[in-house]
């Protein structure tokens, strides 16, 4: 993995050298493993054509050390933004790259004090997540794990649905069984829904218990290895109505033609466009009220995004959640979701569980 | 409830026209919460003297309608950023508060350009979270329940541990035991360090087996109906060398003078230098790396600072944790922690569990 990491930070030096950037503030989390292995949670990193500063405080410096290897260690003093600067400022300024959807107004003040008048900023989003998008194949493999894994965990949460049994219980059980299946964590806050509540799109789990015939909206991801998972399945405890029935398939057709449009260079807009269309012919589609996906990876939610109008095309390596739902307030929600990966010649589905409507 | 938060919204609207300020732009999720019941993942909130506006995405629009009780739902069109610029130009300008701390130097350019030229910005940070530091009664009776709640899964936790047990095991019970027990979820990522892992302050669990004679970390906090805990203990599985009885007892001993220096009024540096003086008599204080403590609430880390040189004052209604700690790499890590509320006349630790150090 060590030579992974160091694969990655020349790329993006290369990228940087293309572009005339001197220096890029790294201030993501994700980035920061995904170019180090550092798993701390505070810190920057400073890459140049020189080399790699990441600069954390006092809580994390033995951990970096331990983590990365080729990388300069830097302990802050005083804030994280006044450390950054000062380390700038002693680089001799230049070109500064930093991503302006991630560091604040005020950071931004503190850094541009301090790194004093030599340094120019350029907001510069987008390097390392362009370079993340495309998954590596031992990326991908992980990703493979994370993804049967989720789906094995629904699977038995499935099991324990019954008349009764609440929400919180059957979240906790899904986190837990994850971990004990080698997780380090959820993705996300799992999301278990019963009844009405399955029309709110992102429900937390409550201690409503589930009552007979009720829709149930599980959506849950797992953390393996760094990479997520992200996975939902609907289904109803009893019988299911007619009108369920029916937007249930029309939801399952939907995710079908959205799956069935991704091939490399096709817009992420058209994926969304075809699980809208099929909606549309249900007059479902203003019940819609999410974008169809969003790429996966070190995060549960990365580039490309998978919305309406999106031009951004899909390359292989790429790797993207399809999601298509109806949310009827006051009635219930239905989604289905699965993980994709875009190779050069084929689609993979990663998540492995039937769609069809289970009535348990 | 529903009162609690139009109280809080009318005691920030009062700071609001005490200041001057127009509009406040609220964009952190717990200020929501706080002053609505409002518990979607995205959106912002306007507040102004005539009244109050959440603007949130379709995933969240239903939800809000029933969380919030005398708040405008505002259904968001395009980017977060454009719609409350849109918002504030319809509202007619005027002197705009923003979180300088919060919003993003893009969000703010999508936000200055849609607002139009009559929104005059002023960075306004912490309105919310001064009002969120003085807790309410019934907020420091939950705050006490999810203290009390922890530390119990805190000693249950403590059973578990075996030689042979993973990191990665023991983090899964807690959390689970935490949700079987009511909480909503864990406040952070549950720490579990074993051996020479817990001289990392913040370690994350691993597939690392237990071996005898090891010491173990455990730093874990639930969520209880919205409201943080935060406990650690430091145990050794076995006979703990001389050293390690050393170390213990220091940061015992600090912690407990840190805790008696609590009283309304007195800054909170002080009482982060009363447990620095107390390993620095051990000479023992250039292996506490992190602060002594922190505010804790609806988020895990708020307002007050426990840290050096901090003048912020102590005030009834605070609650902080008090966690001081030693960590000498490739040997091991000891940490005590506990949370504290402040009372008029009196401290109150709400997390119960024995301090002296446990050999299991």
């Amino acid at each position: 993995m060590k030579t992974a990491f160091a694969q990655r930070r020349r790329a993006l030096q290369r990228l940087l050298a293309a572009e005339r950037v001197g220096s890029l503030v790294v201030t993501q989390p994700a980035n920061w493993y995904y170019l180090t292995g550092f798993t701390g949670e505070a810190g920057a990193l400073v890459v140049s054509r020189r080399g790699v500063a990441l600069i954390t405080d006092g809580r994390f410096v033995a951990q970096a050390r331990t983590e990365t290897s080729g990388v300069r260690i830097v302990q802050q003093t005083g804030s994280l933004a006044a450390s950054v600067g000062q380390f700038l400022k002693s680089a001799g300024g230049g070109k500064v790259g930093f991503d302006a959807s991630q560091i604040t107004v005020g950071q931004f003040r503190v850094l541009r004090k301090t790194a004093g008048g030599r340094a120019r900023w350029i907001a510069a989003a987008g390097y390392v997540e362009r370079l993340r998008r495309r998954k590596e194949a031992q990326e991908i493999a992980q990703m493979r794990k994370a993804a049967i894994l989720a789906g094995q965990v629904l699977e038995d949460a499935l099991k324990m649905l019954k008349p009764g049994v609440r929400e919180l219980e059957i979240a906790a059980e899904i986190e837990y069984q994850m971990r004990m299946r080698g997780a380090s964590g959820p993705a996300f806050e799992t999301i278990v829904a019963f009844g009405e509540r399955s029309a709110y799109p992102h429900a937390r789990a409550t201690a409503k218990r589930l009552r007979k015939n009720e829709l149930v909206v599980l959506d849950l991801g797992a953390i393996l290895a760094h990479y997520c998972s992200d996975i939902t399945r609907t289904v109803v405890v009893g019988r299911a109505p007619a009108r369920i029935r029916r937007w249930h398939r029309a939801v399952q057709e939907a995710q079908s033609a959205a799956i069935d449009t991704v091939h490399v260079g096709v817009p992420c807009g058209e994926v969304d466009a075809a699980a809208r269309r099929v909606l549309a012919g249900y007059r479902l589609d203003r019940y819609f009220v999410h974008s169809t996906g969003h790429g996966l990876g070190l995060e549960v939610h990365e580039d490309p995004r998978v919305a309406k109008a999106q031009k951004q095309t899909l390359e292989p390596g790429n790797v993207i959640t399809i999601e298509p739902g109806v949310y009827v307030p006051d009635v219930g929600g239905i989604r289905i979701e699965d993980d994709v990966a875009v190779h050069a010649e084929r689609t993979e589905v990663l998540t492995r569980v039937p769609r069809d409507l289970i009535e348990i």
